[in-house]
């Protein structure tokens, strides 16, 4: 018998629940039958949205969550209350090892709480780091990390650096990973307080492959596989890469849309245009995992259509398949377990 | 009489000298005759390029500096050691008042070593910050800080904020500029330590117009005039600026490019395509100011053309015309010694 991997979905998050949440979910039954989606959320209107699709009854299953969460509620506040809500009880379902993963469009500030508070850590990991894919030209770059723990010290920065080396290796198949630190230069001497203490001890380490320091102008260009920093700078890195794609494709539209002749022209590259945007776009690989949890919590855009929602769920597949967790106990818990029992001695 | 402003100009630096940083200062003259230009370098290469072109002779002067601070050099060591080079000696016409500014393309370390070592700062101003100028759908922004000395303090971002304030009323023309702080979210009690402890104090600050935090990705839509940040994360934005403008440039180039339709289209659309993107593009303003010494550097990038060299000349006009550094003493470094005779009290 194969094995099925249950992925809990938040079919109440984001800008365009639960339509289109509830249509990944159909999309990812539809085209594999290893997978169960438990769609969690207001039950009465789950199921009229269901009612429009056909799919094999016995791989999706609704669970009842009369409470949402909304975006600007503070999330600590949100988490504690609104038991009843999806988040909540979707990431219930993961601790209680009903689910495999949980899927989330809803609030970021309540996915990563939700996820250490409910969740929780895996013993020896001492931050969980959420870890956005973003494009680059040679293909997609793990930014790790972008959560909301910021002021990080060098010791969580070096397990960031090996969760997300295991992560894109064996989730997203690169394989060997380059490892980079974001540097202000590319010379071990430069940057601030933290990364000066981070960037021996990254050299240090074994098991990942360390390249130096990124500046953030090579980070498009796809120059390291992962790309280690704390928190306050992933969210300035990923905020920014997402505020000025939008901003320059607009500028390049409305260039396209100033003349007639441009008009004319515009008509003419449209579809190649797209076809080389596309590549350049992340939510193909699915969304953020929240890593070093005991289990697997994602946070998708907000704006996540179908396919971010669809992928997300078979990146939960591939994330089980490859004993994600198993390999951060063995290479990095275990590790340094025996790196306190030999300083001990 | 009318007032002579004197640029000391680095002819050797960046990736386009003497060529380019010549054909600048020529432009420049020869646009105005309020403007006096000391070409600093290796004076025969700089006097054979200055026979290509007519100009006021009066206008123009060469100061003969015959080493050369290569990009790659340590800077401090470079400054220290290289006492001949162009922009030791640039930066010393400034220390002895023999020019009002001085405008290089050259090594950024050797450029914000120089200002902090050879022309030194207001007294009063605990850091000089480096504040370029970046492109926003709504035209320019002020990035301050973006220098080379990490791990700031509130106190320095508070003056960053004053200082870019000032400089974005009466360089830029931005008349009550709003100043923001960089943060991962828009709430107060969010950022990390550092922002925390000055929202606050920028917050009571009267003499700025302070809009609260910015999130990185309302950096390109123009939402903010002054855009205040400690120099890490200041260099980060701004590289990654720079990085996903020209890959996303690259991409869409890619694109037009792809098919013999999209090449048909893209001969039509590149006339408003190159306008509507000229639009974004900061060099058009002149090149990063280095505030808060005694005098005026004007950082310019590496790639400097001739234009941006103009421009960055222009700018140092109106820095000494609109009494920039009397305005930063009496604006910030007076009251903060009033507010410190008060403590005393």
């Amino acid at each position: 018998m194969q094995k099925i991997t249950v992925v809990a979905l938040d079919a109440m998050g984001g800008d365009n629940a639960p339509q289109e949440a509830i249509k990944g979910a159909i999309d990812a039954v539809n085209a594999r039958d290893d997978i169960k989606v438990l769609l969690v959320g207001q039950q009465s209107i789950i199921e009229k949205e269901l009612e429009k699709y056909s799919y094999p009854r016995e791989q999706i299953e609704v669970v009842d969550a009369p409470e949402v969460i909304e975006m600007a509620e503070p999330p600590v506040m949100a988490i504690r209350k609104k038991k009843e809500s999806s988040i909540v009880i979707g990431m219930n379902l993961v601790k209680k090892k009903n689910a495999d993963a949980f899927v989330s469009a809803g609030s970021s500030g309540a996915v990563l709480v939700g996820g250490q508070i409910i969740v929780g850590r895996i013993r020896g990991i001492e931050r969980p780091p959420l870890a956005p894919l973003i494009p680059t030209e040679k293909g997609v770059s793990l930014l790790i990390d972008c959560g909301a723990n910021v002021d990080a010290r060098a010791s969580h920065l070096v397990q960031f650096a090996k969760m997300g080396s295991i992560y894109m290796e064996n989730v997203v198949g690169i394989k060997n990973p380059k490892v980079a630190i974001v540097n202000i230069g590319a010379e071990e001497e430069k940057g601030n307080a933290l990364v000066k203490e981070t960037f021996p001890l990254l050299k240090e380490c074994e098991d990942i492959n360390f390249v130096g320091s990124i500046e953030a102008r090579d980070i498009p260009n796809g120059y390291a596989d992962v790309i280690v920093c704390e928190a306050f700078t992933g969210n300035v890195i990923l905020k920014l890469y997402e505020g000025l794609s939008s901003t320059l494709l607009r500028v390049v539209k409305k260039g396209l849309m100033s003349t007639l002749r441009s008009k004319l022209g515009a008509l003419l590259v449209k579809p190649a245009l797209k076809k080389t945007l596309k590549a350049f776009d992340a939510s193909e690989y699915g969304g953020a995992p929240l890593l070093g949890l005991n289990g697997l919590v994602v946070k998708t855009h907000g704006s996540s259509k179908a396919k971010e929602i669809t992928n997300s769920i078979f990146q939960c597949v591939t994330f089980k398949e490859q004993c994600i967790n198993e390999k951060i106990k063995e290479r990095i818990v275990d590790n340094s377990t025996k790196e306190e029992l030999s300083k001990d001695k």
